[in-house]
């Protein structure tokens, strides 16, 4: 029987090849460790890079964290706690802010939870934010996942991009914070499928990242930019950081149940921008691109 | 007696004459008017100056609401609550970002609200956000405010810098957004005290505002700086970015009943940043400003 203890040493050693994929497509940011410990039990190894050749600024996380069951649990629907519980979570977050606007914002998060109740589950995503749609960009993301999803299961990636899009949405602004990608929680085991299947789903896509996202900087990074792009790309930043502090459940979490701040805030870009009632120029790419930020887009 | 009518003509007014008074210290910055309408009645006059002299990005918004009962107060403590009930609601809003960082943030609401089953109250606050503390300049945004509370009530002062300290509060990174200044909520009638008597405080610290900005700019626009104090700046900013979306409530009520999104975040400045675990240097400016960032200073 696959043991948290395996699961957490698969996420460790994740962390380590996407950070060596992650160096050798940048050729110049190096990842700086932090390993921290959390004082209700476990910790984490949080690596950061900033100020590459194409990466501005971005971080791979590992954790695994456990202890007793913590407040905001007991309003969960997981059956009947008691003071006595545990819990036990662990997995890899990964936010990676470009500093080329060319070069599209990429997050991925997977992670497995388990009570010492017997309740256990996986959940993830991984989702794209491009500050400039470029179309050809987003079909291989989508397909690259669907290929992934399909050889675990027909209906995974319909279901997880649906849930995407409306995960990864900025309610105030009605608009996707990027072009989507796959969401998924709470899987655990039923008639058909064991937690040995739902863990490959969980490794297949965490494999996926390194080569999706470095094929994604290469083609991308060698672009030209000018000033304006990266005024938009402050402004599209903007609306990651509102994402984030208004609408993320993890980073909701982390800050509620007394994570570390600067593992959890790690996602927020370099610098953001704000513009009073910003307005793209008609038929420029800006306009183009929020014309990509819908649900319910089938870009394969 | 005191209409909604007269309490709102006033706070139109209070925003002619505090935009006529920035734009007089800013010598170049001038106010540019967005009339809006709300589909569920009222609306209001968002005023935006960007690229002032003095000041990069700021607001000083005005709004008159009314309309069926929002969903949001059936959770409030407000009585028994109707379909039928109607509220009212009317205020003042500034945030002004200056440009040069030795330049304070500084903040003001002031507000009204009635319901039709005869409840009201009044609310408000104003606080400074310096990216560096001069102490003389605390002292001094406190005096004043002080005074102004003290032609009121002795208590007022004490009882609402409390309160700020209290709600002007990064939790989770257990700092203050800045030097605080007061704040208050629900203030109504009582054995001691009319509405009229109420209007007129929330009237002397809406008129308390322009001078003591004002002065503010005009003591510290001139001061040079360097690169360091711009990147400290967005760090700075990129906390008050956290604190408007994340802890704010006006900011959350206004994205959750739907308000207009671009009114209700002018309070975010044009650029902000954030660096993994920026430490400043041991006896700096910065760190000297830290140490100030914590509830409970008696500046006076």
């Amino acid at each position: 029987m696959l043991s948290k203890e395996q699961i957490s040493e698969w996420f460790m050693s994740l962390q380590d090849s996407i950070c060596n994929a992650l160096e050798q497509e940048d050729g110049k940011g190096k990842f700086t460790e932090d390993n921290w410990v959390r004082n209700e039990g476990g910790g984490g190894r949080t690596r950061i890079v900033q100020n590459g050749n194409v990466i501005e600024k971005g971080g791979v996380l590992y954790s695994a964290v456990h202890g007793d069951v913590p407040d905001f649990l007991l309003n969960e629907n997981l059956g009947v706690l008691t003071p006595k519980n545990t819990f036990y979570a662990t997995g890899v977050s990964i936010v990676i802010h470009p500093e080329n606007p060319m070069v599209p914002i990429i997050h991925m998060n997977i992670r497995y939870f388990e009570m010492s109740t017997g309740v256990w589950w996986f959940g993830g995503g991984i989702d794209l934010t491009p500050h400039y749609v470029v179309e050809e960009d987003a079909v291989f993301f989508h397909s690259t996942l669907k290929n992934s999803c399909d050889k675990h299961s027909p209906a995974y990636y319909l279901d997880f991009k649906k849930w995407a899009d409306d995960y990864f949405f900025i309610n105030h602004r009605n608009e996707t914070r990027g072009v989507g990608g796959i969401f998924f929680d709470k899987l655990t085991q039923n008639q058909n499928v064991s937690k040995e299947q739902l863990f490959a789903f969980v490794q297949e896509i965490g494999n996926t990242f390194a080569p999706v996202y470095t094929q994604l900087m290469n083609r991308n990074k060698s672009k030209s930019y000018n000033e304006s792009n990266k005024k938009w790309q402050l402004l599209r930043r903007g609306r990651y950081v509102e994402f984030n502090l208004i609408y993320d459940k993890g980073t909701k979490f982390g800050l509620e149940s007394n994570g570390r701040v600067e593992s959890i805030l790690m996602s927020l870009p370099k610098t953001a921008g704000w513009e009073y009632d910003f307005t793209p120029e008609i038929n420029s790419h800006e306009e183009k691109t929020l014309s990509f930020l819908k649900k319910e887009i089938s870009w394969i």
